[in-house]
């Protein structure tokens, strides 16, 4: 069996990785709130990926990725460096398969996520946190060890993976006018799009991003790959560039792009905490910031939302001084 | 019809209750966490309150009170004094009869709960913060209105509508060994027991209170009725006596009641916030630290384990100072 894949993935390769991941991850819950509806003027589908496994929807991937290796690749494990919920999500696929996973953290990680990557069983090294040090460190690292690398987004099992929380919300509410999620190296993005297009081809697909980290933004109305350079947002998980190959995915199924202001990216959090009574973490907050801000025209539409994530530090919040 | 009780709620009060609230209420979600199952060493349901209508219980009960008043009690609306739930609850029940509701709250409430009764169409007044202040204001309203006051607690339409959460739970999960509830003026207890006698009565309940209110476990074992005199718990809604209803169907039907320390409830409050990625209150806390804590042997047992409520004030969280 061939378990590598080279183009996007198809419908087949999701509902397979659907398959693949089922015994694993949650299917998590959709929630809907009257306060939002009457809100935004709209009807919401929150799908809570803030109550996967982890934490947050990247452990979709991450389980399809580690169980989609042959056997014979997983002799030397499974590594990758990422500051955020990656580092989670692979530490804790690896240790499905009782493989070992090398991540590579910049030392200023924060030490919820460095304690949290330790508890999944993640063997860490540590680097200065520059995205130079942070590839030559995971070079090394696979050197040394022989592990494979997973690619937190540029790699097209993650994206099969990510993909099937869009599928699993198209599957349980029919006929959604919109389907958001929010943009940082696009793996969800390029997923959803992707579910959308083969599972509810009338669903248009609509991203959000920190106007201070509006790369993919800019990426997608200038139809060629700018650099997320110099990211300044509290959305920590949106900092990212988009790949080589969730690009194109994006760039032929995305519908547009809106990018919202910090300030409403803080306060589409505290709304979903105040009214909703469920975690989110500042990703998952920036689609709910272009709702409330009037970004996206919604009037009187049925509009799905991904919930990316919920790995907050309680201890500060981003709201209290 | 003679919608007043005189005794302690039937079988048949809870049911009509539960048919009378439910175009208004939630029937709120059952949720369980492998983590604190892990943890506890136990299987765990937790009855979601956290995301009924106006973020606790209290809705259930003020519904059920409201639609249990004939056409002709309801024409000077509803009173009653409360500093938390209740008097939102009461506020957002008696909206949807079009009836006032007049909420007595001590001036020093917290600015949260004062705006949200006002949203809810409560009209406040406010008064100093002592019983004894609370119950004269309320007179002084009663008198100049006409309204009938509705006991946050005392009250057996309060105590039947309480008691379909627990009803809810019940039919959803079977053969539950333990049923947990917090204990404050022990509306929401002993509504609980009764469900539990009547529809599950292997289940026994058990109730949680803090160490530094500790007035219902003090009462109960000594069965006799002692004042909550100096209450002194960050679990707001748990620092009122028991009242002359709920008293005696509690020393009836519960179990047992356990008490924890300030930081217990503290620490279990953040535990379900960052493991189970949900808004809970300090009471809702209070059954969470007793598991916590090993105040309750459980081990290999079903637990059912109600969230009350999920009204936080997130610019002041009992972790952060």
């Amino acid at each position: 069996m061939d378990t590598s894949l080279h183009n996007p993935p198809t419908a087949e390769d999701i509902l397979q990785a659907a398959a693949r991941i089922r015994p694993y991850v949650n299917r998590t819950p959709i929630i809907t709130s009257s306060t939002l509806n009457r809100m935004m003027g709209t009807e919401l589908f929150f799908k809570c990926e803030n109550f996967q496994k982890v934490g947050a929807f990247k452990a979709r991937g991450a389980t399809n990725a580690v169980f989609s290796l042959e056997e014979s690749q997983t002799v030397h494990g499974v590594a990758t460096h990422s500051s955020g919920n990656h580092a989670q999500a692979l530490s804790w696929a690896a240790s499905l398969r009782n493989l070992p996973a090398y991540i590579v953290m910049p030392k200023n990680s924060s030490p919820v996520k460095i304690s949290a990557v330790k508890d999944y069983g993640g063997i860490i090294t540590f680097c200065k946190p520059t995205l130079a040090a942070r590839e030559e460190n995971l070079s090394k690292v696979i050197a040394d060890t022989g592990a494979i690398e997973i690619h937190p987004y540029n790699d097209l099992h993650i994206i099969a993976g990510q993909a099937t929380a869009a599928a699993e919300l198209l599957e349980d509410i029919q006929d959604l006018d919109i389907l958001l999620a929010p943009v940082g190296g696009g793996g969800l993005l390029s997923g959803t799009a992707l579910s959308a297009h083969y599972f509810s081809p009338k669903t248009k697909v609509i991203a959000a991003e920190p106007e201070q980290a509006n790369d993919a933004w800019l990426s997608f109305t200038q139809k060629k790959f700018v650099p997320s350079l110099h990211p300044d947002t509290i959305a920590d998980g949106l900092r990212t560039s988009l790949g080589t190959f969730t690009f194109p995915i994006i760039l032929e199924h995305v519908e547009s792009i809106v990018t919202v202001p910090e300030e409403s990216i803080i306060r589409a959090m505290r709304l979903v905490w105040e009214r909703m009574k469920i975690l989110i973490e500042t990703s998952s907050a920036v689609p709910v910031a272009a709702l409330m801000d009037g970004k996206i025209d919604v009037k009187g539409k049925k509009v799905g939302v991904i919930l990316s994530g919920g790995n907050v530090d309680l201890d500060h919040l981003p709201w209290i001084k």
